[in-house]
């Protein structure tokens, strides 16, 4: 069941909280910790971007050699990456200051920096603030809340969500936070998004759930075509809830699964609706592709393209560049069968424009969500992924992101 | 030897027009004709998108199945592309209107449209136009400059040039014409192009030359990342010079090439600079890659990267985007060992970023021409691609194209 009022630390045994260290010129809370009372095991997926940032890398190799973690530091406002040896240096005195006011191991803490690229961490600054970030987290609705503020960069909704699932007759809470909201692109469509949850689950367990939920959701999503070199989805488990182990294949391993999906459907679609400068959501849904690859480098092709994009901003039905896009994507498609909708105003078919009303698409692009149905009727493959449209703002955000 | 004022119509034998046929609602010509007086070979190459314009396609098959042709008609404001079976009626349309004022097949006549896609052409404007286009078609400077103007879109400047070249004693010359400015990207870089020479060419070898031009050429120019429909490139060499044959491999051939080639690269350049909504000319080198398609997959991306782009037009020295970039190019690079040159300043080495003096980067940056140059320092392959910025009046060019 989902809650309303989200935040990350609504599974039990968890703790958060957010402080402006110095990291955001405007005040704004840039620095966050999530932590656990006890083990808790963790799983993630990371950008396949070749460059990555140092805090992310740390956190890998963390993640990779052991099961469990006790919580995680996250800055905004500077990626830390790019910047060599001492990054890395600079991520583990992170952590290390976490450890020491938690008593815990350094490798026990994850690291995760957002932000601008090529710049060192102002390091004295974030160890100036752990102590207070640390001593202050509790499980408050307020400090929940505050960790989000923290990990946000040019987001202007902040991405809380949250449901609770009744496993072995016990109530289970899955809670997760996320931020967007450009450099976004599949493998990994670009954020830094924590879930927490009281179940018992193992590592390995966690591991395969998170890989399979990116696929339809996170990895689904494109602002602007750029994958960052930050990106990660971490999951800690800490066995609050005191309910048997979910293990692999079991009916609640379906039922947390599942849970955990639609969490991950929802942020996905938040951040696609709050990419930058976005005025609207656009779901871009491709069926009957020869193949699974073909598919997705249509709804591919579509959401990256510029035209589409400036298009809808406009509220402009120039549907040619929707089939434009198609043509160019790479997929193994016949131009003679395609037909689509704009919100379910058709709009082509089979390889023709069709004359429509134009106060009628006007009407459909005038709201906030679209959608763009591709039919290719060409074989049983579908896909489907989600866009915002490009406009003035999104220039605007980024001409000058580091001033 | 470059010649300054050019127009389509400097080589002997060539003549152009271009008027005002009522497909542009803002009154500037829309309909452009240039013909040669006797049959000239023929060769093109055209856009990959699978999706191509009902003009486009006519014209692939007239190259396809003869040597020569008399001449082109091209109008802008309608792509004549995605209308079905009356697109294919209407291109012929077109074109035997044209062969009738000429007395000539009119499978000797190509077409090509250039604008919005998916409405039927305006056929009765266009056959009005015809015969005052065709019969007062002259070598004349005017008409010359007429056809350009005829062909353009949303391009802000013409795009003319001409070259004469010293073969067999003799002097011949080439000129060309361009439209850009948007949908441009490789394969092909969206636009249409016709050059002509009296140049005495059979067509297989003026296909080999096109084809080979081309690809560092038009094929390395990104506005936007979309592919149009009706992109093509033709060569018209009609002989007039009365000059011997240029046979394949011969020295006169590599004369010739040259000179061609010189006008492709002008051409290309020129259609970057004048990208939708551009304020900036960027070009993005890349050397030391593994193997050539790394070193392409390395341009490409940072000139298909809106981040980038959008740090050009903001003259901000954001140089974590161009890495960001270049490390989910999908090129096999080790971050590591990436240098990167920002008009000649240093701001990357060995994958960590560089000190600069912000002052002296802003100038860079103010500069109407930026180059960007990576150092992949992993081989021996090297690229070059154009770019453009991406700015505000990308979006308001491209929100409201179609009214």
């Amino acid at each position: 069941m989902d809650i309303e009022n989200a935040y990350i630390t609504l599974p039990k045994g968890f703790i958060a909280n957010g402080v402006h260290a110095g990291l955001k010129p405007n005040g704004n809370p840039d620095l966050g910790f999530i932590g656990s009372d006890r083990p808790a095991s963790v799983a993630g997926v990371y950008t396949k971007n070749l460059v990555k940032g140092h805090s992310l890398t740390r956190s890998i190799s963390i993640i990779k050699k052991q099961e469990t973690v006790r919580g995680i530091i996250i800055n905004s406002g500077n990626a830390n990456a790019c910047v060599g040896e001492m990054g890395e240096e600079d991520a583990k005195s992170m952590a290390s200051a976490v450890a020491k006011e938690l008593n815990v191991d350094s490798d026990d803490i994850l690291t995760a920096s957002t932000g601008v690229i090529g710049s060192r961490l102002p390091l004295d600054k974030i160890l100036s603030a752990i102590p207070g970030l640390v001593n202050n987290a509790s499980s408050s609705e307020e400090t929940g809340h505050l960790a989000e503020r923290a990990i946000m960069t040019t987001d202007t909704q902040p991405k809380e969500v949250a449901a609770t699932v009744n496993i072995f007759g016990k109530e289970i809470t899955i809670a997760a936070i996320a931020k967007g909201s450009g450099m976004i692109h599949p493998n990994l469509a670009t954020m830094i998004s924590v879930f927490t949850t009281d179940a018992n689950i193992k590592q390995d367990v966690l591991q395969s759930m998170i890989s399979d939920n990116v696929k339809d959701t996170y990895n689904r999503v494109s602002v602007d075509g750029d994958t960052s070199v930050c990106d990660m989805v971490v999951i800690m488990a800490n066995s609050a809830s005191e309910t048997p182990e979910i293990t692999m294949g079991s009916e609640e391993y379906e039922t947390f699964k599942e849970a955990f999906h639609a969490l991950c459907f929802d942020l996905a679609k938040m951040i696609a609706s709050d990419g930058e400068g976005a005025s609207k959501l656009v779901e871009v849904e491709v069926v009957g592709a020869k193949t699974a690859q073909d598919a997705y480098l249509c709804v591919l092709s579509i959401c990256r393209s510029p035209l589409c994009k400036t298009a809808i901003f406009g509220q402009d039905a120039n549907c040619g560049r929707f089939i434009t896009a198609l043509g160019y994507s790479g997929a193994d498609i016949d131009p003679d069968k395609i037909s689509m909708f704009l919100s379910g105003l058709p709009v082509y078919e089979k390889g023709v424009a069709l004359p429509f009303d134009e106060e009628v698409a006007k009407e459909k692009l005038s709201e906030h969500d679209i959608l763009i149905r591709v039919e290719l009727n060409d074989g049983e493959y579908n896909d489907r992924m989600w866009t915002c449209d490009f406009t003035y703002d999104y220039v605007k955000i980024n001409a000058s992101y580091r001033s």
